[in-house]
């Protein structure tokens, strides 16, 4: 299920075998949320070619709703996505955007951002809902703490944090029990313990004991230090089994993905190119690093020197008649100019955040596509 | 620079000569409004192969600025597109968006819609700036008035309107006494005079005197009914020269345009199909209709029998799993569903709108290639 197929320093070339085929790794999956790459179509997706990408449970379960995606045919056919699909369990987003949570042993109640009803997650809810879904790499449900938060709570919540993985891992295997290995979707656990390493090489043992198919690294980024970031997945990815992926949530900036890759981790999800691409910020490689050849792995702890940002909004790109992105494989960023990029934005035209979306995953994907050869061309 | 094909009925299958092409008629025009036809690529818009787009003075003149759009390199670099280009002259918008409008026989004074800022446009600026854009098809200024209006106040208005048509041609001549007959852009005159019959043939009659390169009919669908506007259509088509286009400028839908065609229009532009697109309208072919290989211009006065429309937010397409569009060229439209583009436009996503006006604008183009064809078969 997961082949090392490199290593550089602590970095891995890997591979993840899923039953919708292989992920290679380290890989980075374009986010959709509703069931879509926003802005995008599914066969431009398939243009910047990512191996995996990965969606919210939370908001299917709100909208279509879990009992209409089983009835639409799983997610795979409604956003027409034949390649692997990773769902997250949901918490995340019960913990950040529902309404009046309540917290048992037995789940989280709360209450939809959208219409307010009350819904009921449970562990076995979730794994339930991804089944229904349809996906190919599952989280279990965790408590998400907002930091700073006292080291006792913290402690408790790794509890239940593992606690709960435990309840998904069975219901897990009740549900995959008669599937062939090659039909069954794989189940991750997530690492917790915010900025306490005592807690989180505790929550990674207890994980370990259960036993998973992949080890996320969950509760980073969320506003601590680059510094503290790079430390928690220094000592965790010594701890994490070397057989396993290990897949960083929410995880981040280029520089940050480098630094993590590094230290050891094979996966990435965040919304910074989408999101950003839909406010006008544009990613774009340094022509310097790329002409030099240089090896991205060997760059300085931290260093931006390989990729600048672009806001189009200023003023002084209101008359730059050059391509958005004279180097990227779709037409359209060849063809227009910046100033109509920003043309665009100042007219609000959706085609603004289509073509800056494009242009912001393609160079996340190029990045990974780097890292990838990197890791083996100094082997 | 027009040449008739054939006629049916007063029906004609003719071609405007441009200096960027032939234009095939009877002809509907995407609307660029801002710079682009909203929510997709010139890419698009050329599968959609409509032989001209048409823009917006007013919008342009405001943003990215007259000035700005010269040194932008014109509208055709701007947008990547390099078939004809038809702008209006910016007083329909002046006259319906702008504010604090003072008419003056020097031109009209106003304030954008957006920052307030103080415009004057004349005649002579309104063919000035239709030039720095690059328009291959210019409108004169006119007054727009609005309906109803006493009818003392039509026939001065209609006396300005001759005024400034006289105006903008004398411009225009003066402008292009250098330019060869291949690259002059062409002028149109625009007939008003609300649904007074004397006010529209003397508005006609004067126009035709001062000589345009095509006549447009301004000021209609506008609130009048649509026997009101087929009976306009039908004294006006008769007074207006038999070799020069005759525009009907904002109309309308479907149905409207095959009568328009049918009373002797040839040339059309409407938001209709990309507004409501936007807002989750669909326009089809009425497959029926289609089997029958039925003659368009045969249908009853005004039959809405060959197209059908779909409100995609209604519940029933919540599991319907059919296609978009099963007929469509965009693979996009034929792959997703509609319980797909429904969630879509629940969830807000972009996206949504682009499939539809990618639908709804290859319908229209449909629809005005079978009238060109149903115009010529049964000659």
């Amino acid at each position: 299920m997961f082949k090392i197929i490199a290593n550089k320093v602590k970095a891995r070339r890997a591979e993840i075998v899923t039953r919708k085929g292989k992920v290679q790794t380290p890989c980075f999956m374009p986010i959709a949320t509703k069931a879509a790459v926003k802005t995008i179509t599914s066969d431009e997706v398939r243009q910047l070619a990512p191996d995996m990408i990965l969606s919210n449970t939370y908001h299917l379960m709100l909208r279509p709703g879990q009992e209409e995606m089983e009835r639409l045919g799983g997610l795979h056919a409604f956003m027409d996505w034949d390649k692997p699909i990773l769902t997250d369990s949901g918490g995340f987003q019960v913990f950040s955007l529902a309404k009046k949570r309540k917290i048992t042993p037995e789940g989280v109640e709360f209450n939809s951002h959208i219409e307010k009803n009350k819904y009921f997650l449970s562990p076995e809810d979730s794994i339930k809902i991804q089944m229904n879904i349809g996906s190919d790499i599952m989280m279990v449900l965790d408590e998400c703490v907002k930091l700073p938060a006292e080291k006792k709570y913290l402690e408790k919540s790794i509890k239940l944090t593992t606690f709960w993985a435990k309840r998904c891992k069975d219901y897990f295997d009740k549900v995959c029990v008669d599937k062939q290995e090659a039909e069954r979707p794989l189940l991750f656990g997530i690492v917790q313990g915010g900025l306490e390493k005592d807690l989180r090489l505790e929550s990674a043992v207890s994980l370990k004991q259960i036993g998973f198919d992949g080890y996320a690294i969950g509760g980073l980024a969320v506003g601590e230090t680059e510094q503290e970031m790079c430390s928690v997945l220094k000592y965790l990815c010594s701890e994490l089994p070397e057989d396993k992926s290990r897949y960083l949530m929410g995880v981040g900036y280029p520089h940050q993905i480098v630094e993590a890759v590094k230290a050891g981790v094979d996966m990435f999800d965040c919304v910074i190119p989408t999101r950003e691409a839909r406010h006008g910020r544009l990613y774009f490689w340094n022509s310097e690093f790329i002409e030099k050849q240089r090896n991205i792995l060997e760059l300085d702890f931290l260093s931006k020197e390989f990729y600048t940002t672009l806001n189009i909004h200023n003023e002084e790109n209101k008359f730059d008649l050059s391509p958005i992105n004279s180097e990227s494989k779709f037409p359209e960023l060849r063809r227009y100019s910046r100033a109509y990029l920003r043309h665009l934005f100042v007219s609000e035209d959706p085609l603004a955040q289509r073509l800056s979306t494009l242009n912001n995953l393609e160079f996340y994907l190029g990045l990974m596509g780097k890292i990838r050869l990197d890791i083996c061309s100094s082997m």
